[in-house]
């Protein structure tokens, strides 16, 4: 087995403060290193936790975001969490850091754009707290929610032959994000389509339910850094090493569209552009006839196939050329060495 | 009864965002307009449920902040909250933003304070995540804790006749603040205390369950920003008012000390400065020598009475002047008008 690579920069500051951190007690079932913490405390379920923190200029940038649409983004992210433990998203807390200088009309518009995604989700916003912020709007929500305790999926569990999935095409909000960064925003239904897919990420809350209720899945987690890292994620945590080939890479033909226009590679922004907010999961194959049977019934697309679990560790692309590890290189937030 | 005040900023943004948002579902047991959520979701408790952000130059200076400090504080604000309710405090989610130009070993000195605060208040860190933020330090902690359900105190409850108390002096945090800000900090037992008072406040867990347990309390508050605004919260949740003493407020004698050298008004620092982290209560007269009792049996320093609560509306501050309404002006993050 070939040796693990050193961890990135996100991901080793997060394992190096959970160093110094006490092991939780018996009542947490998941501790520190998934998309959620989970608590054995109601009943028959796991309360479900988790905790995202958006920032102008890091995380949305208000030339092009308007603040409804950061309000309505900052639950999705957290919602997204849950969807990635198969669970249902229950309460959340707002806390807001408002710049003094900025009319307090846009806090409430904010508020108004989270005000209708939680009711379009089901989610109650039931408190919080406001603050002033120097320069820079930031919204934190704590999310909680529920799995039946039989159901939690988790990053752990891959097994070697299992098939990767995505619940649908990858790279379009990291395309859509070129078009905001680039002013080429048009009308062109190919850029409102990419453009609405960073701007409106939609947590695919229903499909995690169904690959954790029917049991299809074996390792599950949500997009948000990018198929390099978030993948990397499953295979750091099982064990397990994953090869996609890329030339049926489920990229979106929009975003193979604009990667030409563009002279963009669109690998890259299918496998290390991040925010798409989609679900990658583990499956194993003779389970694919009764999954692609469910998310039919549902309604929902089929899950796209991007690979299998092999041996070893990484993510590793498979081209013509041979096989390259991209293993986290998706969005980090801190490429440093500690 | 007098006409209520119209609300000052930072109340009025929360009460205009709470009308965004659909009433909650039968399990909040309690919603937004306390210090923290109640839900029924943990058999015979209520799980209590906050978050509570800190600002680099707003919450704190990290020209006399240690990061291990801020991590600390962090912690503190939110034991606080759960303190506030009679609560104890069980799990919580960090949420970090880094500047991505700050040496990331700061990062862990921040968690190492927080580590050692969750230890000795026997609080889980069970998960968050890790942002890059542009130039300031962030801290974000959602905390859960528990409290039994018969138990639970609100800053609704207070009732004319009761007595107001404190459970410690008041404005160290203020004095202490000013210390720091002026460049004054010396290693004078005095300006050790009130400084300590500023950058490691003591969340009052012990005192709180007390209160709960026994119930002592018809409303509790936690004092953040000052009794001015906080009892003013009492006041208004409560439909009463407050009448306190200016001649026999708690002040605390160092912070006297320090205003006279500084030529500052001390009532300002023990009335309007916020942070002292203190709990404020209301208790009803006759109860006054068993609690008096309950606190020395617990080895915690006698409550101090503040006051009266009397009909109308708001906090009053009596002096040989004649009476001057305070509410409200304690710190304030949005001083504005919606």
């Amino acid at each position: 087995m070939p040796p693990e690579k050193p961890l990135s920069g996100e991901t080793a500051l997060i394992a190096a403060l959970q160093r110094l951190f006490e092991p939780p007690p018996p009542a947490v079932a998941l501790g520190i290193g998934d998309d959620c913490a989970a608590l054995a405390v109601a009943g028959e379920d796991f309360l479900l936790w988790t905790v995202d923190t958006l920032i102008e200029g890091v995380h949305f940038d208000l030339a092009y975001f308007s603040l409804p649409q950061v309000g309505r983004k900052a639950l999705a992210v957290n919602l997204s969490d849950v969807a990635a433990m198969g669970g249902e998203p229950l309460y959340t807390l707002l806390s807001l850091g408002w710049p003094r200088e900025r009319d307090v009309a846009g806090a409430l518009a904010l508020g108004e754009g989270l005000a209708q995604a939680a009711k379009e989700y089901g989610v109650a916003v039931i408190g919080g707290d406001t603050v002033a912020s120097p320069g820079r709007v930031m919204v934190t929500l704590s999310l909680l929610g529920r799995v039946p305790r039989g159901e939690m999926l988790r990053r752990q569990g891959a097994r070697v032959g299992d098939r990767v999935y995505v619940t649908g095409p990858l790279g379009e909000a990291a395309a859509g994000l070129e078009i905001l960064k680039r002013g080429l925003a048009s009308e062109a239904e190919m850029h409102r389509a990419l453009v609405e897919a960073h701007l409106n990420p939609r947590p695919q809350l229903q499909a995690g339910r169904i690959l954790a209720r029917q049991k299809f899945a074996t390792a599950l987690i949500d997009l948000s850094d990018g198929v390099a890292t978030d993948l990397g994620y499953i295979c750091r945590a099982s064990g397990v090493g994953a090869r996609l080939p890329a030339a049926t890479a489920p990229v979106s033909p929009r975003v193979k569209t604009l990667a030409a226009n563009l002279g963009l590679d669109p690998l890259d922004l299918a496998l290390k552009g991040g925010e798409d907010y989609q679900l990658l999961f583990t499956s194993p194959a003779e389970k694919a006839p009764a999954l692609f049977a469910a998310f039919a019934r549902a309604g929902l697309p089929a899950p796209l196939p991007l690979g299998e679990i092999v041996p070893g560790a990484g993510v590793r692309l498979a081209t013509p050329e041979g096989e390259k590890d991209i293993t986290g290189q998706g969005f980090d937030h801190f490429r440093l060495d500690l």
